[in-house]
């Protein structure tokens, strides 16, 4: 038959990051895309253990439907990871969710009514875009330097843009640039939010794998009017393979997010839920967390330290202090989808920047993961790498 | 602050269901409400060995992100399954979400404009309403006997409504009547969908648990020009807990399915999506399903015979030939709502029929589950049914 999809299926695309990472597959390429933790980091051991108590303590009900709002006992453990991150709440406040994901779809459904405003960093989240295009929003992109987004771009969006629903943000280790807010923006942002009546919705995926020890507040710990919709998960900390991750918000905005779930997905997987539970119950999660940071922190140096080495110096580079990703600005005149595809040729692959522009451009980019590679093949792709962009560099110049 | 939530956040309200299992909780009450599987039937000293190997076998692998499209292994499972259910089926028809719920939003994401015409069966699954609802469709209700959907009354409907974009359907043992589609009226149906260029949305969680032992095919299985799309679940077969179904549908639907799931959660768990693999791998899944069908056709017997016996000869009742739920029809003067609150003070809960209907209305039904109560309790909670039924139609007459 002739299918008719809705119109909201024009808004999405192939996400060119799953489908590179398929290609990938099991060859022998130095993938510097994908956003993948590493395995090394996993507690397989302790889930041997933790998955035969599970079931011995709470045998078929560990198998069962379960609420929509969670597992209480894990919301009652990220009331404490909150409090440790300087927010003070409450478990009505909490919902569990399906991965952070999830939280975007449900804000997207609960919020965005067609031609509302997204402000967004610039560049920002692939998959915050493509959660909420299918809902029709005019997204106003603020350019961000080395500090995060500047909260005077801000206003000025504030200011000429219509129907503002929310800001979006990623203020720690940012995904795709490794940028994080400073703390003068960050007051700043949250005194705008109030003066402009908009909500923000603060993504922290990666703020427990600081390599400084300097945690700065989130935006959420600095919001008096509960206009900060906080989203976090397991997936950096214990795994992604769960999907678990949570919303803190107020409670009315939580009571219409279990709402829209009941009809996404009824309930987060009560199974895994448990095995995040007994994780925290039984081990030192703080000391894991320590572990894992160690090993990232000795990748992000190797990755910068081959890139002072070896890239050209017409190329910009971000210097994360946390986190997942450097992002790469090429000279203007440089496609980093051309550079892409002789990069794969050479064994190597890493994300195209323009994708993480919600209104396109800047071809001249490029994100770079560190987490999921050795610190050896770090060291040897970056090498391939350089002496593509000089080959490219040449060719374009 | 004020918050201002999307037009489209009206649209939905709390299910009666979950709140009042909510109150529910531990009680004594004798619960003919919810939908859920009894927890003896759940595989739970299997799963510590299928844990076990898991972890020893794929280690972090069973811990790290996964395809949207699914676990392959599990997939090919699936196509044995669609193979026994009567449909030849292939990779890429498959796709592995978070329960079948899932496939509800996907659904609903990608075909539904808002105006197009839903048609389905009245009354039907509340939380279908539920997902479908948030993108503004128009519901056309299709009254049921004891044979299914009447297919020339189905045509009436296509006849007279207006971008029709499909109809849903739950053809076995449907929840909220238990009542099944005969044969002639599926053949009839594939071939009003083909004459008005629709498609059919297939829910099918419940088509195993078949207490007569003659399966009727699936509309997907008489689908020559792929029309429909067949969402099942390994709730009702394994359970429920772990939130994983499935969709088969055309390779194009599937396509974009998976587009729209990266934006709304990525993936489906895959450490339970091994879990599934490895109970169908390593135990007789099919004698796993026989000795549930015994219990709960014990449960369906045990709940027509009270029923039988008890209920006052004005009140109509559904027997269904399997699945979980038995439909109830008093005299049109009452009002189950109010008979749920006497009830209630009596220790028995159902779910008052009004919420399975799209569009309100038909106060005089009521929903019972016989799955997750023992054969005791059934004839101990039917006759206290009996006897609040009885008081308040003398109230009411």
């Amino acid at each position: 038959m002739n299918i008719k999809f809705s119109k909201r299926s024009d808004t999405i695309e192939a996400s060119e990051i799953r489908e590179l990472l398929k290609l990938i597959g099991n060859n022998n390429i130095i993938s510097f895309g994908g956003g993948l933790p590493s395995e090394e980091t996993f507690p397989v051991e302790e889930m041997k253990v933790i998955c035969n108590e599970i079931l011995s303590d709470y045998g078929g009900k560990s198998m069962q439907y379960s609420t929509s709002e969670g597992y209480d006992k894990l919301r009652k453990i990220i009331i404490e990871i909150m409090r440790e991150r300087g927010i003070n709440t409450d478990i009505d406040n909490i919902l569990i969710i399906s991965g952070s994901q999830q939280g975007l779809d449900l804000t997207a459904k609960a919020f965005i009514d067609e031609g509302d405003t997204i402000l967004c960093e610039s560049p920002t989240y692939l998959s915050a875009i493509n959660a909420f295009k299918p809902f029709y929003p005019k997204f106003e992109e603020i350019f961000i330097d080395n500090e995060g987004l500047d909260p005077e771009v801000l206003e000025e969006k504030l200011k000429k843009s219509k129907n503002v629903k929310f800001l979006y943000t990623i203020p720690d280790f940012q995904n795709p640039t490794g940028v994080t807010l400073n703390f003068e923006r960050r007051k700043s942002i949250i005194e705008l939010a109030n003066k402009y009546n908009i909500l923000i919705v603060e993504d922290s995926p990666y703020s427990e794998l600081n390599f400084t020890g300097q945690h700065l507040p989130p935006l959420k710990s600095l919001d008096t009017e509960e206009r900060v919709i906080y989203l976090s998960t397991f997936s950096k900390i214990v795994c992604p393979g769960f999907r678990i991750g949570w919303i803190c918000a107020s409670k009315e905005i939580i009571k219409k997010f279990v709402l829209f779930r009941q009809g996404s997905d009824l309930h987060t997987n009560i199974f895994s839920q448990m095995q995040i539970t007994k994780f925290f119950e039984k081990y030192d999660v703080k000391a894991h967390i320590e572990k894992n940071i160690a090993i990232y922190k000795n990748r992000r140096d190797a990755m910068l330290n081959a890139i002072k080495a070896d890239f050209p110096k017409e190329v910009k580079y971000t210097e994360p202090k946390g986190g997942f990703f450097l992002w790469v600005t090429l000279p203007t005149y440089m496609d980093s989808k051309e550079l892409l595809k002789c990069a794969l040729k050479n064994g190597i692959a890493f994300i195209s920047g323009e994708a993480f522009f919600p209104n396109g451009g800047h071809k001249n980019t490029l994100r770079l993961n560190y987490t999921n590679i050795s610190e050896e093949k770090i060291r040897e792709g970056i090498k391939i790498l350089s002496d593509v962009i000089k080959e490219n560099m040449l060719k374009n110049n």
